[in-house]
């Protein structure tokens, strides 16, 4: 696993949000608008072993799947790709591990829960006092299994000493949920004082989210056909 | 594989029971009731290549799947997930090796076996003269195969030269026997004077059972289905 | 992965194409007809494990499948076997280094867009200067997936510094599609003075289509024969 | 792949019987009878990879699967699971390694041929004089096939100078032949006066087989319904 | 990957031909013969991972299945399984090494064609020199794809400066063919003066066919069946 920094910029202590996708991709939602809202700068990309050789093109050049964008108050860590998870643990560690030289003040991790609706957010958090301070905003998660990132790259966090919340939405099944990577950004506009527009999101998500679908579908045919008709040659 | 350890204690030769799950979840529900019941503090956790990203999160804090609870005469070893079966001889090893260094009196093997009823506790053990003492709680397993990692556990407690015993609860089937589990308590109670309220186990059990059941499905469902829609894109 | 390297060639910063088979074979017809035209020496080949132990026999002289054939200006990249898609990152990196020492001009990698008709190419490029001549030549890919070799190779050139460029050519389906081929070797003309008459292109490719079909029909009802009859003894 | 060595014996040049689990499970039929009649103690056990995580308790005290039992005449290697196939080369050349610092007399192998009834034993050596020598006692085996432990371990044992033979009784087919293991240990009886009482035998390993075969199918039951029913939890 | 050398022989300048199992078995066929009828000594054996760990009587002792034959001016080698595909590249890379320090005079490579009928021998080389050579005894495979050990062997022979050439012979199918082993044959013969007795081969083939296939069936019933009935014990 590396991490490739292909921009160098003076970070001030930033915010680092982890955006990969997930249920209801509400973090990759949240996560996209932060980026073009704010005009965060390609920071680089991670190199990880099994995810699938794709690209993704934006205006003729192509970037990796996984990358990270930032500006000097905060890193937003975003996927084109799932994670595969067996590869979570590994790259939680990495990330930390990575960034712990930016001088972070927190890591902000981006998650859906399933629950036929899309109001409310839930809270999780490494350490007590964190725990005390989100009640400000969201409602604490009490009990219960949370996947994927977001419980493990607080628990990775904690063990090297770095404050680390969770946001987790409320998703109406696991297809795109605009309206949960809305709420997120709300609570992250509180919290941070980040200023994205909420409503611009959530029709520009649903045009996203069906462009997206559609390359995806393509790409996937292209693989599976060609290997199916022509196994050995081309 | 790793432990990070998050408590430092001043252990005095504790007892070592490990718990993880197992037929019938016996070990896991005595185990968590004497977490419980005792009070004893999150010790750390394992770190074990394959075992699913999942965290538990209580009262907002999240914690790894496999963890160690402990006062200064007593850890007991939790698993929320199964431990994959080729990884046991190696966490066998590891757990010796982890915990040897704490000056541990006696390691406690908690498992179940199918019986049909969940009336009589079983017990093996790594030295003649620990049978012999066995004798006073328990029927001695005579002949048969035991799995998973109570056997294992006290052949490489024997290899380092560690006590070690294994208790075996009857159990109706392969569900969750609060039954089983309360057994095993029983005998835990009358060897360590552990003083565990046991009639509360049972009522407790069914309900934590009911819950971390309707999780696991839950979870399950968002894994599977967001592979199934989004195969490489989220 | 290695590459041995059969030929000795004084390279006059050579443009290095990328002509691997992928969507509609476009890549490999295009390089095909290139080697075959310019005449270009075999200048080696990769290993890579994982690739099928094929040989292509020309002229009495087996050629493994993965290969570079080469003049002072050009070297040509060809497979007669898909590149495993697991492998594809790993070997973007390994084409970089190795050629590194050759002082490139320019890495150029060929691929195929599905477009059900075969009439535009589309390019990428890593830097934003060559998007701008791109333009010159092609369309420019705004937005979407690029899969395979492509897209891989231009993020590793721009990692060690190299230019590179993508050029796409529609085609009509998964299908060897030589008019797309022929699309490509119109813009590579163009661009490098190549030379390389395109309407034979098209009738051979045709041809050798034909033909290297059959030979992996053949190749893979030999393999697969011989394993459901034999499995153990020959 | 390691030895744990429990009980140090002064071995005087013995004899080493390979009698893992086979065809008719003949080897292991002979092999148990051989420990239990002559009293042979517990010499240690063999860790291999991907082992199933089985102990057998006998009057309460687990043991590893892979064992060996020993007087310092006789070192008998026994299993109680069936060796994987891959590693059998490994384990081969393991045991000859782990006892030729025993100064071994002969290592002799125990197998089974399917033959429809239970009546020959054949012979195998790995040096011509050997052969002369088993034409004594058995058949020489002149032409075929034999898989398993048997050929391997006498070609290990050819390549670092030992002597080695393999018995390879008839069994009416692949399960448990109580006869062909008789047969056995009548040669054995006749080559090295152990004296085993061979009619005990086929009563006692009809038992035998019985307990096995229910625990084994206990086992399996409890391994396979509780990855069913708690794929996560439990 | 290990050459284990059972034979000191003095060799001067052999020709060493693979003869292992491939199309229509007519390698295999060919060097059988020859390893009999010039009674070529056991030189040694490979030991190759993932071979199944099956050993073949001759008149008592077992062999490693892939062997090879000699005396001082031939090696023959040979192989009672099909080497799986994906250790050609490596194995035919470690026989060139291997057999570097014998001063071998040239490489032969036996192979089949599946073509219908029996009646050509092609042949290919890899130097030019070595063509003109071949056209005095065969006709020359002009194009095509060539799989299994001959080409690779051809590759890995010329990257280290040997001369190597293979002769491939047409086969009806994959089915063990003995008419296309006496055509390869013929064409030693000629080549080399083997004098080794053609029509003998035809008619002893196919009684070798018959015996093998029989025991190979045999084996096979035995391992898949063992398995199925006992997949924990025995």
């Amino acid at each position: 696993m590396k991490f490739i920094e292909k921009e160098k910029i003076e970070f001030k202590n930033p915010i680092i949000i982890e955006a990969f996708p997930g249920t209801g991709l509400v973090g990759s939602i949240a996560g996209f608008q932060i980026i073009k809202e704010l005009k965060l700068k390609y920071l680089g990309y991670f190199e990880i072993d099994r995810i699938p050789p794709l690209t993704t093109v934006e205006e003729g050049i192509p970037y990796p799947p996984v990358r990270a964008y930032a500006n000097e108050n905060l890193i937003v860590l975003f996927s084109d790709v799932i994670i595969p998870p067996f590869k979570i643990n590994e790259l939680a560690e990495f990330i930390v591990e990575t960034f712990s030289n930016k001088n972070p003040k927190l890591f902000v991790s981006l998650g859906g829960i399933i629950a036929g609706k899309s109001e409310k957010v839930y809270g999780i958090a490494n350490k007590e006092n964190l725990i005390e301070d989100l009640k400000n905003y969201v409602e604490i998660f009490d009990f219960g299994v949370v996947g994927g990132m977001s419980g493990n790259l607080l628990v990775k966090c904690g063990d090297k000493g770095f404050d680390a919340i969770g946001l987790l939405a409320e998703t109406v099944g696991v297809r795109p949920d605009p309206r949960g990577g809305a709420n997120l950004l709300d609570v992250l506009n509180k919290m941070f004082n980040l200023n994205v527009n909420v409503e611009k999101l959530i029709k520009e998500a649903e045009a996203i989210e069906n462009k997206l679908k559609e390359l995806a579908e393509q790409h996937l045919k292209m693989m599976s056909k060609s290997r199916k008709e022509y196994p050995m040659y081309i």
